[in-house]
């Protein structure tokens, strides 16, 4: 159990930081000064600045970070890619300060990320040629629409929409929401999961197939919103309606019946590289807690030297301190023994990152008083995102049920 | 300690649930349509429903139900009011269903309740009949200028915005921020808290003064976000900047220096109605996460049915009602005993209010997974209202501080 | 929903509150004394002290209080009882005060008080001449044996203790654990709960039956210990083994087939008896806290002083307050519509006040430091009391679960 | 940052449990019912079955693990110790399984642990030879007096024992309590920690010094309890009275005006032993609710099926796993970099390990109903030993509040 940032990772820290310093940060108000001016509020990708962040990030090697050596082998020169996950979780967490714009910079942004490993991992090489590499030069986007407005989601059996063969076709028909980036007009392709076979075994039922954006059939009904939020700035959560859709047999991704398989397989590196930015994200929120606890006076005193304000400075520290350890630990066992024998520890992370940096979000909102949630400071924007984690793939309350149930067996066997 | 709903309560209570299920209710959807087609989104007021809603009410006799009869004495004809603390609260608690649509129709809406509240007692009767008159017949509408950017306004020494005398007028200057309702272009009045003496002692520095919209000087800066949400649909929550206000010496509230004091008399009757209808949206989402527990099913079993559910369920209805006896007590000790003797009781909902209903909230949003945050359920949009109660009018904190050296006090004596 | 204390209960508080001051709190450490003194330390009973303090609390009319007047009626001249629980309830926090020996020495101490009502509505004149009669006299003890080692007791079902009809006697045979008050000698009498019909309806299977001390057979094998106190200061809890106990078949309480009506008849009383003494036993908590945190020096500030010990004492008061109110209602619900119909509040309660109250000793106990778990306060052993109320007479899970399902039925209804 | 277990840890573990399961485990029972038929309770290391487990493992090599390489050198043949504390966690964790047993088995229990590292690294030579000898043998016990019942204690300043120079002697007057081990008669030396200059600055007041247990003036007074417990078997915690307790001037530790820092050095690894112990504790516990919650059977099926248990389970798991994460990242870190570098480690697991295990324990008595409250599991002992480290040495407040102002002056620089 060797958590110890080896010198690339090392390295590649420094120069994400200064990246950070000099590029990001200074880009922020301009970029959400762009996307004010845009004509599709959604359209995110086509703000010029982001552009110029991608060709610098590019330029300097801080590149499809995300895409782990051991699933893609090396990329194409330039393309990026190639570490550990234990080499890439400092970075995410470095990238989790500034909101959307780090990773959307560094091309190791959801749901791009995952949809580029279930191409690495599951793709045909047409596929790959079509899909996977403007994807890995971010020429385009992608979504993945799993979630449906009807049912339980997190239960696979209860998917609804069909993917049914017809001739050198498949036919959709269905309702997917939550789909993240698909407002966006640049988000050109989308994974969609359903059931080509409904009378199957619970995990053989479904598949995953590849619907491109102007297909007919495909309708943007209309977009989610979070808490008040639209997320316009990474492309938002569209609904979406599936009437009658065909593409052709080939845009299948896999066997039939491997979707669940495939959508396992995309969880786990997903759901790692959300809790380290997390990690970021409630870093940062330690940061200007402290600093607005310094700066704010009330009744005679700084907050900073009021007991209830330490208090939430030193629980914030020391939950934060274990959650990363076992986000390492679970970054770690990835590398070493694979997904599945991190399966537990997945699990964990999954079930404790968005409680604790909840918990910290909401006391430096706290500390901050009305400004706390408003536009002014990134804490509730933050909060609703991280909110969002408690049911994103799974609520909590069915990895809570799993991971339970396993500790359980352990005591019997 | 005698909480029994008197008949003329229990007639209103009937008389307001078949208002809200015949008229409030239908509206709602109306609302957000007219609101929508509104050249200024701020502008709520004039959304025709709104208009119609409020003849309705007024006809019915279920207006300006907040002012308390030992406040006012009976209003003029058709004017409403008269009612107990302990017979409002029911009905407050029934407008809490439904979000802003039922105080507002009702005359019942915060801010425009607090400050008929303070030119009720502390008008002249020029006011009156300038300020109150039209607010009592909901022809206009107010603001209460208090908060301020750069200060923690919970304590009333730090506020920055002067109010300075010079011949026959008042200049104020200063810099006001959560200004609710301000936005609306019908918000023609705003009570503005400064300081006119820096030098006295610690609650005489401030006064409150009287300033039309249109006075020069006066600046509606920007619009404030809670979460995401603008809060159009109540006129929004304002930035304000005062460059060299002169408003007539006439316009004082009360005495120079009676700033202090009547704040905390309009703070008491503030906070209990924030309480009753915070209750009202608890018992809403009680009723939303069983009826969603019911109706979904995940892993062969409606969530009804799985003891996590069941946990936050029994959690939620024991919590709620320890809180609503004690609100309920404290309508009763501000009715018999006045507003001073319920100090500390109003202290104690003020902390106990936010925390409980936050709680349910929380429970009921994770109950409708993704939906819970959307725009398709209220459950979001009142978690980021409640969330804002745990620091209006002071944070939590000052008052848990406050309340504990009352209880410490009492030991000593 | 009137709570207002009448002007007989005003009266009684006022007589006890300075027969506690007179009598009990002087006695406390002589009691002690006594019992170390004992022989045998679990004969509570045969303490000299309490011999006095009954005598004179019999002799100031403050005498089983807790026997509610629609129960039993009038009792005999100078037996007290009467009251409603509404009456009651503030009697019993007082006397949670001072831990057990308030309510041993009015006669309203637990199992006693159930006992007695059991006796009081279900037996016949015999089995009330000769239990209930010296029971309400205080010349002997009670207990009440319904839980086993084996078995979740919580559901009836479960239970394994058989009572099976032999001629003209019915014989016992099982284990029974947590029998209060069952190791001291002058505990004469014993309520055994066992299944008469293990084949009848679920709720029709279990029997109470009257099981003298001194009969062959019953046999007690040891006491045991709650965090390491044996509480022979009310008579331990014992284990006990039935074999072949053999007593006449008029011993039966009721019918066959009653036993679980019985048990529901007499929990809703002693729960809202637990919860009231226990609101005492947290204001006890509050006192000592507030006067602690005065005392207490630590860098140079008294810890009244300091913002995290403020906040400790403000939340038990709102909670406090909160819980007090709920226990109020539901006495006056149970006074005037009846147990059953206040079903849901004797659940709240019973939910809710163990929780509350381990909280504020929890806090209470922090802020004596090691003292605080020490025989020199109260407070551990309250703590390790009221810990054991999550799961008598079923834990807590059980009725959260059953409170849901009502909760639920309600809005599907 | 490198926590794998290295080759002779690895060793080390097999045969502890080994030891453990061939030793330990089956003498536990031997070890109590040897406590009962003592004359004195507290003289637990007289318990035959102590003598036959030290001996063993002793001749195993399982001895003095706890005495870290770095302070003391390799200790003489057959002492054992030399190991760091990162191969000591492991170890120190299985110790935690079977309560006070093993870790004394070992000559690895505290207090004992504690003062044979400041003789080692602050005693002078005789005083080595005098008492740190036969404490490395476990031929005496000892105690370590620093508690007094006067005074926040948490606060060194507050010390009001005093230790005057009087010739060649220093005469010993105060007070102190909690001594744990002190009511056991071999604890024949005690480590005394006083002010001998109430005049210097504030950590160079005070002084440590060797009190042997026979000298005049030196009284035990009584000992404390835990909740209801004694802790006889482990000798207990006394209140000691040092009148004109005179000894010679050489029994000073170091120097006059040293006791802070020496305190401050002995804290560092008794805090992380006793976190490492206090994972084992939450470890067994989690074994125990395990297999509770499978055998048990309410309502037709198994707590085990249950989500509310099944949750209790899952959180268990995810914060222990964190925790001990945390443990060892201080472990390692005092290692590499010494225990002042380790100093926020250090405060983080003082504070978040009590919290932790409590909860879990809590949640595994609730599993285990009444039982799990009584002498037939280890629950309620554990939950009561580990209460305590909520105070020891200092309250959790008190390194909260120093955490969090190190974080926030990190912010600042």
């Amino acid at each position: 159990m060797d958590f110890t940032f080896d010198a690339p990772t090392e390295e590649l820290r420094a120069r994400l930081l200064a990246f950070m310093a000099e590029h990001v940060h200074p880009a922020e108000e301009r970029f959400h000064t762009e996307l004010v001016a845009l004509d599709d509020p959604f359209a995110w990708t086509t703000a010029p600045v982001m552009g110029e962040l991608r060709a610098q990030a590019r330029g300097q090697g801080l590149w499809n970070l995300f895409l782990p050596v051991n699933h893609y082998g090396a990329l194409p020169d330039g393309l990026g890619g190639g570490l550990t996950n234990l080499q890439y979780a400092p970075l995410a967490e470095i990238t989790g300060h500034s909101g959307h714009l780090a990773p959307a910079a560094l091309n190791c942004a959801a749901p791009d990320t995952g949809n580029m490993e279930v191409l690495a991992l599951f793709g045909t090489p047409e596929q790959k040629e079509r899909w996977l590499d403007p994807l890995l030069k971010a020429e385009i986007r992608s979504a993945f629409a799993m979630t449906e407005p009807d049912v339980a989601s997190s239960d696979a059996t209860n998917i609804e929409t069909s993917i049914v063969r017809d001739g050198d076709s498949y036919v959709v028909n269905g309702r997917k929401w939550w789909i993240t980036g698909a407002m966006n007009p640049e988000c050109e392709i989308f994974i969609v999961m359903g059931k080509t076979d409904p009378d199957a075994s619970r995990h053989q039922q479904q598949s995953m197939i590849l619907v491109p954006r102007d297909t007919p059939g495909l309708e943007v009904v209309r977009p989610m919103h979070v808490f008040g939020y639209d997320d316009h700035e990474h492309g938002g959560h569209a609904e979406l309606r599936f009437t009658d859709v065909r593409v052709p047999a080939e845009n299948l991704i896999g066997e039939e019946g491997q979707g669940f398989a495939i959508a396992q397989a995309r969880l786990g590196p997903g759901r790692i590289h959300h809790c380290m930015r997390s990690i970021g994200v409630a870093e940062k929120a330690i940061e200007l807690m402290c600093s607005r606890a310094t700066q704010r006076v009330a009744f005679g005193r700084p907050l900073a030297a009021q007991g209830v304000v330490r208090e939430w400075i030193a629980e914030s520290r020391v939950r934060l301190e274990q959650l990363r350890l076992l986000v390492l630990k679970t970054a770690w066992l990835m590398d070493t023994r694979g997904t599945k024998a991190a399966h537990t520890e997945i699990q964990a992370i999954k079930i404790a990152t968005p409680a604790c940096v909840q918990w910290i979000l909401d006391k430096a909102i706290q500390t901050h008083g009305a400004g706390g949630l408003s536009q002014d400071f990134p804490l509730a924007a933050s909060y609703a995102g991280i909110r969002t984690l408690r049911f994103a793939d799974g609520p909590d309350e069915v990895h809570k049920n799993s991971l339970a149930k396993a500790e359980i067996a352990r005591w019997q066997a």
